[in-house]
């Protein structure tokens, strides 16, 4: 049996809310195909429209400009491609500029070919270059076809907010379109697309508390949308085809509507994450904290070097004291490489490891995992003296 | 507050089964991304292992080549696609041939362009006509690139079960390969893809009685696979990006595992089947069975027309009366038009209706079908009288 423990790993999947399991499994009892015309069918569609307004509040957006996926990483591959239309016409995206922190699903560009894509460089604090983006737009050729740019609002490893405000402003006079990954800001941020917080979002369920396996994206304008890349029956008003995933989509709907409500509670958090990076500190007095010099970082996420110590051991050995965190992203398969987030920060240190947690985090769990770091730090110290 | 109704329109959404129910639930309450190193990551993974396990055992496929998409449609665009691998190799297939009365996700072809398909005709029963296919495939020009065939295993509308081993044979002597569409099929026929049952499945989980939004894909080979659809981090062995949904995939798991325990059971499904037809011939003696010449029918499905009555007032008049039943494919966001599938068939008749059900109907819905059938064949008749 499994001791209790301490998971610290929020960022790469937040544990589901109670308020979404329950939703999904009053979802998972009604019968029918949301595309049904007879009563069952009726029914399902209002379980599934309702969890667009619940979503599309938590990202100030109009619920007709949301459009349910399979997640993040199909709202990317849906989202960056040179490929749109506007009403009927055929529109190009000549080019594509991403962040250089950019999650994996982002920075592969999508249905961009790599000959199309350039980095947008970031500080050594993880923020995008706010003077080296209009001078990349600035030669961009129009002739070929549009900028599309695409930029996420927080970095699922540091942490680090981006001004999005600002870079919407500077894409828009560029006449280019912005794609803000909103994946790990969403419910931590205050995010109002409608009101210039990018003209595209990217959104996934299970960073926010809902399940896994369902996300949207979200569009500030009603007529300019991507080449669909899962065409199908005309569901989703034609923009993405198959059969809704109903009870998901209901658990998404669910744990967006608790997020919003949690919106308030999230200065506390960062306070949380402020005395914990004192602890750290005090505990292990050189440790690093990546993109602390950042104006803003998400109020759950640290990520932190212990100089001298292999990031592989130290994960073991935290997993082994029952503390669930992690080197970084996730979605690499279990592969345990050097972070590029940090290679793009100019960081050429010893690698790092993430702690995420949630309002929900006991204060038993902080002080497990800066216990566990004492007895790390300890160790080290003794086999630098021996 | 709803009465009780029949809901006889299993071929758009099977009820969820309560094993599917039940391991979905206990999926939900495990932390966690299958990605993740630590031990809640690892443990999430042997769930998602073990589901890939019994959906393989259903349609006689190594778990290792089974891939889990969000459903059919994005199983059937990752498919039918003219770009593929060979190992490392590209391989161009530079045509697709898809059967007439293919499901909207086959027929819209995927990836390829509409000048790339041609389509293969059906008899007026609703089988794959076996002299046009080879007549197709000698015209074939090799030297473009290889044939891609595509051809559903049963109909979804008609039930009508096409000739996969034989189809099989043809293709591969073209030097093509077959994709199956199994959604229908799976669960209500035997099915063993590596003895020959075409070379790719493609398979959707609701229309076995697991979730919505969770899918799979199946291939014969290790080393022939299409063009990756939805790149990510690289789950699933690179074939398919994102975090997965593991709720869905845990209950497409026993899902798969009571389908494959119950298709001993298929048979007497079919007597139930031909008995409800007899009691319809009864009510209403010039009822039309569409496909009823085909060798073999799903033994759940019913397509059927009852001449000089309008499809749309039949359909809403079995909804009043508590019937859930459907005109058609429920994946045309509630448009009820002429099938193509009848246009296919050479029937310009009247449109028709869909009867489908499973193990768990009981007598008393079906009754409650064929006397609400009593009824309308009456009003026709008042009507014709008048």
């Amino acid at each position: 049996m499994m001791q209790s423990r301490a998971y610290l790993d929020h960022n790469a999947s937040m544990p589901l809310r109670h308020s979404s399991r329950a939703a999904m499994i009053e979802a998972l009892d009604v019968v029918g195909n949301p595309s049904s015309v007879h009563a069952e069918g009726r029914k399902v569609r209002q379980l599934v429209d309702g969890a667009r307004r619940d979503v599309a509040a938590l990202v100030g957006v109009d619920p007709a400009r949301l459009v349910f996926t399979s997640g993040a990483t199909e709202g990317a591959m849906t989202l960056l491609t040179p490929h749109w239309t506007m009403g009927r016409a055929p529109l190009l995206f000549s080019h594509l500029y991403v962040g250089a922190t950019e999650h994996s699903c982002v920075s592969g560009g999508g249905r961009f070919a790599p000959e199309q894509m350039t980095v947008i460089p970031v500080g050594p604090n993880g923020v995008i270059d706010l003077a080296a983006l209009p001078a990349l737009l600035e030669a961009h050729d129009h002739a070929e076809g549009l900028p599309l740019v695409a930029v996420q609002a927080a970095n699922n490893e540091t942490g680090v907010v981006q001004p999005i405000e600002e870079i919407t402003k500077i894409v828009r006079g560029a006449k280019g379109t912005l794609i803000v990954d909103a994946v790990q800001a969403a419910g931590r941020l205050p995010i109002a697309l409608d009101a210039g917080f990018g003209d595209y979002l990217i959104l996934s369920a299970h960073k926010i508390g809902g399940p896994k396996g369902v996300g949207a994206i979200a569009s500030s304008s009603d007529v300019l949308m991507p080449a669909v890349l899962i065409r199908g029956g005309g569901q989703e008003r034609g923009h993405r085809g198959g059969t809704e995933n109903v009870s998901g989509i209901v658990g998404f709907g669910a744990a967006a509507r608790e997020a919003l409500g949690e919106l308030g509670e999230m200065p506390q958090l960062a306070e949380r994450r402020k005395e914990l990076e004192a602890e750290m500190r005090q505990r292990v007095p050189d440790v690093v904290i990546h993109g602390a010099a950042a104006a803003q970082r998400l109020p759950n996420t640290i990520f932190f070097t212990i100089p001298g110590m292999k990031t592989e051991t130290a994960q073991i050995a935290f997993d082994l004291a029952g503390i669930a965190l992690s080197a970084g992203s996730a979605c690499s398969s279990g592969k345990v490489g050097a972070s590029k987030v940090l290679s793009a920060m100019h960081w050429d240190g010893d690698g790092a490891l993430r702690v995420s947690f949630g309002l929900a985090t006991s204060a038993d769990d902080l002080a497990r995992f800066t216990n566990a770091l004492g007895t790390l730090a300890a160790r080290r110290a003794g086999r630098q003296a021996a």
